[in-house]
């Protein structure tokens, strides 16, 4: 359009005017997009429209508008920002994506620099950030939905790093504080062991207090107690917090401490004498973080790198802390892990709600067979099967949307209410066990469903163009880190049973509402289905009742399990070992599912009446109708399902559902899809034109129609001849 | 030892016998190695001593002896060529293991490479092959177990390709077999096209004949119709089968057609005139198979190049084919693919077995933890939850060992017989419906278990050097090719369905028993579970009876919800449309899981007695009862449990299992392990020596320790200044 205006303005203009009128047209071009108009409806940037395709059809047929839906899942401001840096992105020349897969060495250089330029961009501020801390989430979200290995890297040197500094470490590393917010120094964590992970008490790194030196003496006994896994000590960082087991005089033992370390140069990036610092390779995913190991070998740092928050020495090594129980120590100082999760979960959102776009759009571009009697074939997602291949995910997602908002935001609430120094220890116990059920249960749900989108999009979802490839390799750490999954549940499913077995006030333990609900577990136990039809089964009251049930009835379960093998003699390690298949692991997502049901469930019922609210509330009844079914067999174990075709009441509800739900499906996505430039797949681009942008992005490939260097390999084999020799 | 000898005959001899005596022992040294004793059990090449270490504590525990059962399962034969081609591979340079994951284009090249040197090796003539036609599939175990993509090059390249001008080509076209034969061209095999690849009718690539040149004129309208995907097409092939819509004279269409159609030249490997033909690019796994796609501009080829065996046309174009009906014409066609559906079954069986071999191995030598009261930490595998992880894995492909050995041997007669004349159209159906539901089964089995394993080694499984990535992703793709799954269980259950509706004799349709049970569906159907303790639940012919009722159950289900439909007014289109979800969906996996079982009874009950077949015994019970707790809800639902608790004797049992199938897991695994070199994964060496390997896997690793070239990036960061400016 502007180009018209230009060819209008050129025919009338006279001929030494042109760069002048080019210049205006240009400005007024640029004033346009700068400024952003109030209502955020009519912000062409945030909400463009969609160029025409084959996705209209299904826009046309939705009951709800997906800007409000977005709006009202998100809020303005969040938006807003996560906009504004994918703007940012869009235009800067070190974000542009790369035509074909970058080398290991490249993916890393790339995530490096992009890393820098964003804590240089500054989005966001100190001041910013206290007055409106949840923007953080919009932050997360935005940089995340770009690429997750700079995101990792930049939340790993800027957030964990310095956090763990100024939560452990006390005044006299203030510097560093200084030096990290300059970025002139990069930091890293390294608590894992070649040997131990999960078992942190295991660690064999040692700091042995020198009392003549006044030094710490790090050494790593063999590579077995080499640091490993740690994201920036490949090849980026300066410094790390190690973790290691304290030795004062006298060989006195004074448990795992954490201890600031300098690894490499500052200005030349070269390794410090006394450390052996490399790279862990290639892994499946997450290949812009350079993970590392380090050995140290009678390495000394000054006294005064001691992170002296839960404990200190004195010049002769005497050792003082003011939690007087090691563990508990220990616990404090890993305290950081527990926000870990809590991001963990966001960031799942973010993976799964990309491939839920792709598949979804490409379901409804993607026309294959039709009816005899038609010369028109259906867009996949007419079928039945393609249906229910994507409807979970795209109800578990937008649930999933409401849930991680919810739990970032309590996190923060804890956290900011803690630093002014309000005792939040209940909601601290109850964030430590809901997210410990809540990482495992979303980073379980992004992997399948991203592996179902993966395979929905057929072949073409197996090029590593769709993305799709790459969202499953990254998701796939989050299973693992800041706690292995199956051991993280365990967590929440100590805490469950804890609280039953000591008749705990569940309304006192639950500040978050998590088991408030568990006060009347007895007359709860006692609760039974009543439904008779299909429309009381996906009522979200009645889904909400059924989901109580199986929480409870789960807990119940376990912990007749538990007191089963107690009686039997078991001690507490064993005891807790042997209730966890088909028991205690079960109760722990089932508890994540519940919470992740009522807390959507609250959401939606407290939205004002609109047809955004009536669309949500179909998906909410998906979501917990399809765990019902996930969970029958316990609902029929328990007794709960009064006859056995009761099952069969929520099967018609989603088959029904299905029919109504497939004409909502595009705009759904189009409520939590990034933009086009962030989702960067061919196959879920907002147009739906996805052989037009699988063509673009095939043949845009560096190579594609040359013929390989070893060409006479297939042709001549000369090899075959020598072999033979 | 061979050194030793050396020295000690050095020491003897007088100095000039020198170079005698080496020789002589250097020959004695080979012929020992050479010579591999008869006796199989005595060939140290193929079972070795295992080194000292972690696991020898799990192998002294075992009740059986792992040689034996390697030998039951796979037959001496088999054994020995699989480790003939392992050995040729161990010792060759171009099979050597590369220290970093090679780019692209190397990693193509090394395919090819690979590829050429085995066919030149000849392990298997066509005499041999005639003789012994089973061991096709030790050879294909033994290549697919080294790696995948070479392997399917060398599949497509000289099985699939060669195959299908055989059986569908006629005598005009010898002279190709014989230059394939020689390795002098590379076919590719070119049916899929951008828009279409399940609806095969739909493709639009067309082939024009002109009478006057008598040439066929091959024509693509647009990228939509561009063959894609094809395997050896976008860098090595110089033909393809290529599928079109015939058109004789007056524009009538003819159907779908094979044609054989020239890319490159043979000797420069250029692409020829009217051919534009490139690369996909990256894909997600696979990545040595250049899969391509071309498109044809006008391009004319010899009327000889139509594969006449279906149809023919004469000079003036007139068609002429033995088979009128088109749709089964295209059906003869794309016999091809059935037999690829039975070959991917066995190569999934390859990727599980790798994968739970690794985590298995990872799961006896990894320690975490231990009782309070010990200093010992235990292995994670001692673990309930860690137990839980693996043995619904290692009992699964153990269960497909026998499976995917049975199918591939049934699909092998019925060709041999199909080739000697003999009508083999009952095998035909049955092997193209059990094959339709196994190959779904088996690589969704392979998806969740190599996924399970990875996660089960916890972060070390993340490294790429673990080989679990690479499995994942190169398995992905059977979840896909030769029948996309869901789309293929269809044809499983549309054959059921049809079987029932049409009260077929249902032993009359199952030459190979899948079905034949079902004579009795109405009895069966009756029949209720009356097991009172874990032990009768685990009793192997227990466990057939309940999955005989569940496969009777939910086949009547489909069929009741297929009539519903059908009387509500819906045509055939929607109506199989219509009850996938809930219905024929899981009736084509039980089917298929139902007769893993089944063959697999069959198998571990006709063995002779011994400590073998009892562990086997136990494996089997592990896996039935494995899958009653899978289906459960279904037992219920469908009437056949009696009482709510009684999941609880499955579960029961299945923990009783858990703690002795523990103890015999490491012998299990080294009975179906392939030699370290092919394993290829510190995580799951034989000795155990877990960190030992990962250390060398790490250091080993091209710039381990090197400062990148851009070091600057991280502490002058010069392009931050520039950003600013």
């Amino acid at each position: 359009m502007v180009t018209e205006q230009i060819v209008e303005s050129v025919a009338v203009a006279p001929a030494n005017n042109l760069s002048e009128i080019l210049k205006s047209l240009v400005d007024s071009y640029s004033d346009r997009d700068n400024v952003a108009p109030a209502n955020i409806y009519e912000d062409k940037k945030i909400f463009p429209s969609f160029r025409s395709g084959p996705l209209q059809e299904y826009r046309d047929k939705a009951s709800f508008c997906y800007k409000r839906l977005n709006v009202l899942l998100e809020g303005e401001d969040h938006i807003r920002l996560k906009h504004k840096i994918w703007q940012w992105m869009e235009k800067h020349p070190d974000f542009q994506r790369e035509p074909e897969a970058p080398n290991l060495e490249r993916t890393r250089e790339l995530a490096n620099k992009r890393h820098h330029l964003l804590w240089e961009q500054k989005f966001f501020d100190v001041n910013e950030y206290l007055n409106t801390p949840y923007l953080m989430l919009a932050f997360g979200q935005a940089i995340f939905s770009y690429d997750f290995s700079f995101s990792v890297k930049f939340s790993l040197s800027n957030g964990m790093f310095p956090s763990t500094l100024l939560t452990n470490g006390t005044g006299r590393l203030g510097k560093y504080i200084a030096k990290i917010s300059d970025d002139r120094i990069l930091g890293a964590y390294a608590l894992t062991e070649i040997a131990h992970g999960t078992n942190a008490n295991g660690m064999r790194t040692r700091a042995t207090y020198d009392v003549k030196s006044q030094e710490f003496i790090i050494h790593t006994p063999d590579f077995e107690a080499a640091k490993c896994w740690v994201g920036n000590l490949g090849k980026t960082c300066t410094h790390a917090i190690v973790y290691a087991q304290l030795y004062v005089p006298d060989d006195k033992h004074q448990g795992l401490n954490a201890f600031l370390v300098p690894i490499r140069d500052e200005l030349t990036l070269l390794p410090l004498p006394g450390v052996t610092v490399g790279d862990l390779g290639e892994k499946i995913g997450l290949n812009g973080i350079d993970n590392g190991f380090v050995m140290f070998n009678q390495y000394r740092i000054p006294k005064a790198n001691l992170l002296s928050k839960t404990g200190d020495i004195d010049a002769q090594g005497n050792y003082n802390s003011p939690i007087k129980d090691q563990r508990k120590r220990l616990g404090a100082s890993l305290g950081a892990l527990s926000t870990g999760r809590v991001n963990i979960t966001a960031i799942t959102y973010v993976a799964l709600s990309k491939a839920v776009c792709i598949a979804t759009r490409y379901s409804a571009s993607r026309r294959q067979f039709g009816p005899p009697d038609s010369n028109e074939e259906w867009p996949v997602i007419e079928y039945q099967s393609q249906q229910y291949r994507l409807m979970p995910h795209l109800t578990a997602v937008i649930a999933l949307r409401v849930v991680s908002l919810w739990i970032g935001k309590k996190n923060m609430d804890m956290m900011m209410r803690g630093m002014m120094g309000e005792d939040t220890s209940r909601e601290g116990m109850e964030i430590h066990a809901i997210s410990s059920a809540l990482k495992p249960y979303a980073t379980w749900a992004a992997r399948d469903g991203i592996q179902e989108c993966r395979e929905a999009c057929g072949g073409h979802g197996y090029l590593r163009a769709s993305g799709l490839g790459d969202l499953r390799n990254d998701n796939d750490a989050n299973c693992t880190y800041e706690g292995e999954n199956n051991t993280l549940i365990q967590q929440a499913s100590n805490w469950l049973i804890s609280l039953r077995r000591n008749n705990a006030n569940f309304v006192d333990a639950s500040p978050l509402e998590t088991v408030a609900f568990l006060k009347d577990m007895n007359v709860i136990l006692q609760t039974r289905g009543q439904e008779q039809n299909a429309g009381q089964a996906l009522d979200v009251h009645n889904l909400l009742k059924a989901l109580n049930w199986l929480t409870a009835w789960s807990l119940d379960t376990a912990v007749k399990r538990f007191e089963q093998l107690q009686s039997a003699g078991k001690d507490a390690f064993e005891t807790r070992n042997n209730i966890q298949v088909f028991a205690a692991q079960k109760l722990s997502i089932i508890y994540a599912e519940r919470t992740s049901y009522y807390v959507f469930y609250k959401f939606v019922t407290n939205l004002p009446a609109s047809p955004e609210q009536q669309v949500l509330l179909k998906v909410l009844s998906f979501y917990g109708a399809n765990l019902i079914i996930k969970y029958s067999s316990l609902f029929y174990q328990g007794g709960y399902f009064l006859n056995s075709s009761q099952i069969e009441l929520y099967q018609q509800g989603i088959l029904g559902l299905l029919s109504v739900l497939k004409n909502e499906a595009i705009a759904l996505v189009d409520a939590i899809a990034p933009t086009d430039f962030i989702l960067n797949s061919p196959l879920g681009m907002s147009d739906g034109n996805v052989y037009h942008h699988l063509q673009r992005a095939i043949v845009s490939t560096p190579g594609v129609y040359e013929r390989p260097y070893w060409w006479r390999d297939v042709t001549y084999k000369t090899y075959l001849e020598r072999a033979k020799l």
